[in-house]
């Protein structure tokens, strides 16, 4: 039996409503793969690795402006309605969180440069953390948005405090350095700059959950606390 | 003459469209003045204004749920085209620098509530300057989208560069000062963040200056050297 045009319509929309998921799954995996590989390349001051970094950020930026403009012809050819919508305006702010992930993962790269310049400051332990729980909050967040997975969503939004508490405790211990030695000011402040990039990409995560929540539940967790990401970030 | 059904939907489209960009303006002017409010607290070493701003958000943030509303219930009832929906992605997307900006404020502030709690540094001379350049950005940027106005958009990408030179300019300088005297430590590094925080505000401001460019020529500005925002900016 053939299709009614307006399943047939249906089916198009869907099936590129999986592929955009799919580019911004792509687009994840590249922003998460970044970070872990410039905080890999500080944990073994590799340079090299570093300066491979620094330049590698052309194929986000191009999923960028890729996955937009599948945004916006999706709006205009099939002006979806509730549910639907609501995944394609996800898709944009989403899209915007993954390509400042890109962006954060070379100010880090930018610092680590600086700081292997230097002796180092201390063994490296709450930064690799840090950097996993960024990494663990970016994949889940996007696997709630391609799963439409309330719950998960919810797990990331909670993981946000711990790295805010670990961005706290780095702050502290490298101004006691810094204190202490006043050799160690400069690269102590680069880790500093690290912690805050890692944190920030926690945030972004925090968003791409948010959005998942408003897509799915049609209900905005933003601004009530405690629920909401507090301001206190940077 | 009765108005044709689809005129008067056109009409109270534009109307509607109207009254979002007026949103945007009311938002954008109150996270201008968190902006203002916040320096010259710093400036007039003024702890009972930081105090209050600290927790002056709330109006900033319940514009940023009501824009995004605004723009659902405008996608979802009048499946807008071309020019038309190309505003609603970009106020979109405006309204998530808006809020940001907003939550800049709130993290400038809590530096410099740190920061009072110590000897000044040095006379601000570079930080003033950064401040009131990416207010003047933000003002212009949105007035660029008001207006559809391409050119003055363009001059706000033109400004970024001062920012990022001014916070360059603001690290070297305060990194001496902490090197010289480690009783300026602490409160130097409040002045970074506070510098750094200021051009983030310039990068949000750039962002709706490259929004602005797509909505009114459908040409994406971002990712396209030497235009294009540099991710070298934290």
């Amino acid at each position: 039996m053939p299709m009614e045009p307006t399943e047939r319509v249906t089916r198009h929309f869907q099936e590129e409503l999986e592929q955009l998921k799919e580019r911004l799954l792509v687009m994840g995996g590249l922003a998460e793969e970044r970070v872990r590989e410039v905080v890999q390349g500080l944990i073994d001051r590799d340079t090299a690795a570093i300066e491979r970094a620094l330049v590698a950020d052309e194929p986000i930026n191009q999923l960028h402006l890729e996955v937009d403009s599948r945004c916006f012809k999706m709006l205009a050819l099939h002006q979806p309605m509730a549910t639907d919508l609501r995944a394609i305006v996800a898709a944009v702010k989403i899209n915007t969180d993954l390509e400042r992930v890109g962006d954060l993962a070379v100010n880090i790269a930018e610092a680590v440069r600086r700081y292997l310049h230097h002796v180092p400051v201390k063994e490296l332990i709450d930064i690799p953390r840090m950097a996993d729980i960024a990494q663990l909050m970016l994949r889940d967040a996007l696997d709630a948005f391609v799963r439409r997975d309330v719950a998960l969503a919810e797990r990331v939004l909670q993981q946000d405090d711990t790295l805010d508490a670990l961005k706290t405790q780095v702050f502290r211990e490298l101004l006691t350095y810094m204190l202490q030695s006043p050799a160690t000011i400069e690269p102590a402040l680069d880790l500093i700059l690290i912690s805050r990039h890692l944190e920030r990409i926690g945030d972004h995560a925090t968003n791409v959950a948010e959005d998942v929540i408003f897509m799915v539940s049609a209900r905005d967790v933003r601004h009530h606390p405690p629920d909401a990401k507090e301001p206190d970030h940077e």
